[in-house]
């Protein structure tokens, strides 16, 4: 790689500093705060003991997800979603995309008929925030289904994998790891990657904002995201004791 | 007072614990976090330079407030608004009261055309959310003032007074301060009080939700309430070192 | 006190006329036309054999309100809230009101599983629409109560007390009873006084529009009410010839 | 025609009782209740100086409707439009028509910019609000109008003629005038008709409710129907003073 | 008749050259496309094995029907109702009439719990839409029962009769059939007259967009209509190879 | 590749046919039918000489999209989002994805204050609606700039480049080439690419249903969308004559 100055002076290759605070709040089984840099999100997990309609009756439990973010958890206040009376078409599409990325490690079968509910609400953006979410809500799942352990109503848990995201992109032409809100306004690729402990990938979202980008380009941010999934994973870990 | 004993083993006049943290957040002109027992609300302040319609080309400023919980603050997780599609009737009934209050210590015409837009998010939900949201909007919106007088665009500040409020009532039968969410859910009546630094009522909201309450109860928790929003509006010059 | 001269010519201490109809419309298992000078709201209190979800297999009865006003009852012509699709923060504030002041004399437990829905209309505002839709919603529901029993249906009934409500506020600085709309466009302090026939408090909600206003000055104002509300009673009294 | 019995006994080309209250409430420009039988609408109209935006800068004026129903007006209680946040489709095709039909005898081209916004609020409905909502709809735009030309706002009546609008039907096989509720729910063929002082249609719908209707019945339903306008119009003229 | 000359050339008592494309989707039990002149409508006629609540335990059938429109069937493209949030009231209202003039022919008792859905997408508008929709909806609901014939799901049809609709219409004086945009645009009177195949009427709804129609003026359109829907009929037949 | 038999009998790495109709619909500027196999989608592409909000004054146009399906393209009936009040978070998430790609390869700059509104309506869907919906919205968007070049209104062409979409997955374990609603419901990845003619990536969104997927498959993956685009440029240049 040629080398650029990052905004934040970071190295391309480099993660803003990630911190996982569990037990957040009191009341949900899983309250997650992850600060990734100066974004900083609150992740909770609710255990529900039903399903939706569609599952009634399949024995199957369920994983899904809304997002959210407090109006001037941003450089200039945005509208309150719920005082607008919809949620925007960027919002729903993070919250499908968590609910998916997390699904996509769970064995929904074996967690019998219960709902865990993902509420992933940014108090502070600086970028990034879905993939924060993703990464945050992980470790709030996983603190529900402990808890469901725990208390005797699960036997084995149905966490197949760890799941993390990390956005990555080019930046003046460079590619750098992990955006903050600078870099991301003024990227030409934007790349969100979703990976699990096991290496393979979840979801894939890359999108040109200026000119085209090539299979070489999206291969070497491939090895950047991949790279920088790895050591998020490992905050999991830490954060979790695992 | 006859003695009964509080859930948390408080005083009948004591106040839980408060904390106001400055500066919570990075992009509002005033961000707080107050704590009051394990009540936590992030509260922001954000100053656009305009007016709603019904003041345009009147020279005034103005003041309004919004409201929100995280859906699981609570005990029992709660539907997101944003995705229900609208406020409930008792947020909107907060949101109109916190931003009456802050109104009332507000010289809105010494202020100038701008607007200070109040959000008050309750990311921990113990009982008492609406008072603490008026307390510590309070503070948030005084360090947006004072932001604007640091940058010469004001000259003086529009604040005539301090402004906190406190619920306070009778549970089994005894005047308590500050309730908790079990003693909320479990009083006779329930009132919450505001008041400005120089002594006076800026509303009072008292409902009786079992059997109906007398003259000398009122009087009595109004006391209450006296003693402990001096404590509060004392919490809030700490804070901003005033 | 001293003299001041009201709007309409009123001593501080008198209600406007009251003149309350009772079988204004002929479908409503209760209906009233409450006039409260040239405030007139249709009350009618209608039976439905079924309670909410919430309260399902309890036993108890529910009693709940909805509120609403004439586009052109007012002085200039306001939004129809069915075509603009939603209710205002104030409509949802003022139906919880009278909700909450009714059930404050029902004994539910005693009304067997089905629901009084009160509907309160305003066809023509003056001041004091809530406090003469909660006046006028109790004759209301006393008549759809004294049907239910007179079908056979109830064999006691619910009701422990009467109910009524009344404004007080301070206008040019003197304390009046039962503002009407120049004095409450006009007026320092604004409160609505809510008690029932055994003199208690169901709700005081106090608002100091302009300055604060201290313990003495609301002391002024409950007495105000209570003379009033005293005399409210008895109109509801005579009304229903009890 | 076959001699059968009206539920109340009328004649088969019998109006029910029809009377007309001008001045109902205070503040519209316009303000009438029509009683027709059991069926009471009270319908204003109000002047703006404005109008909508598709006749900005065309100097032509503007009238158009709404209507609603109180929640108790009929039977059984409806849902309060207001608060289940749209209006049914029943609703929007009723206030189409109402504005449809007055703006029939209005020219709009010698009323200046401004509008007359009708409102219908129906308070009982025993069948046929639609008609009585603009036989009573026409007397308040009529009063409206005058008072423009007394305020020296208008010189000229912009109005052409009299409209007024009567339900007709097959009920047991027999054409029959003005249906009421029980006559409404059960009969064959329905159709509405709207007819100027000149005699001239502007609008009839007629709907087959059951077995379907030839010209020949259309043909003794519009001599009933023309009929009835006959003495509504008149009843509006004795109303009116003209 | 005088003679007149019509934007495209048409006798005045001309129907715009009909085409019923039938099985035009693949999935849908009736999937018809109607061509009047440049007017497309796609009508889909889908069954669903349940009847909607007020239809339970009844052993009744339903048939009910939804329009809409492509945003850009139109000159100037319209906004899509689905992102505006509310189906406009011309919507509605043409909706609620397709569904009750199909039923005029259904005998819903003979058609079991069950429930036809039309679903009317105009992709071309020129004219005619509610009229064209009718006529196909009714091929579309006729193929939809050849189905559940021909699948055992039903005995015997419980379709009555052919039921199709026409506009006619008063341009530059005179009475034209099957108007298209242009004439719709500019016409005095409109009326949409829907027949049956026995020849009576289910439904006339004539408007004067400008001055009032006479009697003799509305039995002239009737016959134009009568003559009209004669000829949809039999395409409707040749159609259906019936 | 191993080979495996796909449901249609298509080899792994065929398309299925595409047809592209142009000038579909008469009155927009750009109007495609494309049919890729049985999926049929209506793509109209309306300029309107204006540009939202936060371009105003920046001489720069736009161009946005929206999309939708008829409630019976599918092989059960879906809800009409315009009757449920509101857009699925599907549907703003593809209607989001036209928009971005097709302003991938318009120089909107070089456009002057207008925008083009793309509309893509299905009327038949077998998978893959989202990547016909932008294959087929370029040639209508293609078609409206002709138009605005032929009647003098720009000078050139804003078009950098062609783009076109396909989707891509792994099938009983082999990659495919342009899934149908079988494959698609069945497949354990489903990538949909986005390239213009240059060769380069607009969007890769690629999601594992099931198992994850590895950089391998990825790459495999993108060969055969490559091939896959390329060949729908071709169709479109075909279709466009260039």
């Amino acid at each position: 790689m040629t080398q650029i100055t990052r905004p934040d002076g970071r190295a391309q290759d480099a993660l803003r500093p990630v911190r996982i605070t569990r037990q957040y709040t009191r009341y949900a089984e899983g309250s997650v705060l992850i600060e990734c840099g100066e974004t900083k999100v609150i992740c909770t997990a609710s255990v529900e003991e039903k399903v939706p309609g569609f599952l009634r009756d399949s024995g199957q439990g369920w994983l899904t997800a809304e997002y959210g973010m407090l109006p001037r958890a941003t450089h200039t206040r945005g509208d309150r979603e719920a005082a607008r009376g919809k949620q925007s078409g960027r919002t729903q599409e993070i919250q499908r995309l968590i609910g998916r990325s997390l699904r996509a490690v769970f064995d929904l079968e074996k967690f019998g008929p219960r709902t865990i509910q993902i509420d992933c609400d940014v108090i502070q953006a600086d970028g990034g925030t879905r993939c924060a979410s993703i990464t945050g809500a992980f470790v709030a799942a996983h603190d529900a289904v402990s808890k469901l352990i725990a208390d005797g109503k699960l036997e084995a848990s149905p966490i197949r994998a760890h799941v993390a995201a990390v956005s990555v992109g080019l930046y003046q032409g460079q590619p750098v790891l992990d955006l903050d809100y600078v870099e991301d306004s003024a990227c030409d690729t934007d790349m969100n990657v979703i990976m699990t402990s096991e290496g393979g990938f979840v979801e894939i979202q890359g999108t040109a904002e200026g000119a085209p980008f090539t299979r070489a380009q999206s291969n070497v941010l491939l090895d950047l995201a991949d790279a920088g999934i790895r050591q998020l994973i490992d905050a999991q870990k830490r954060a979790l004791g695992v």
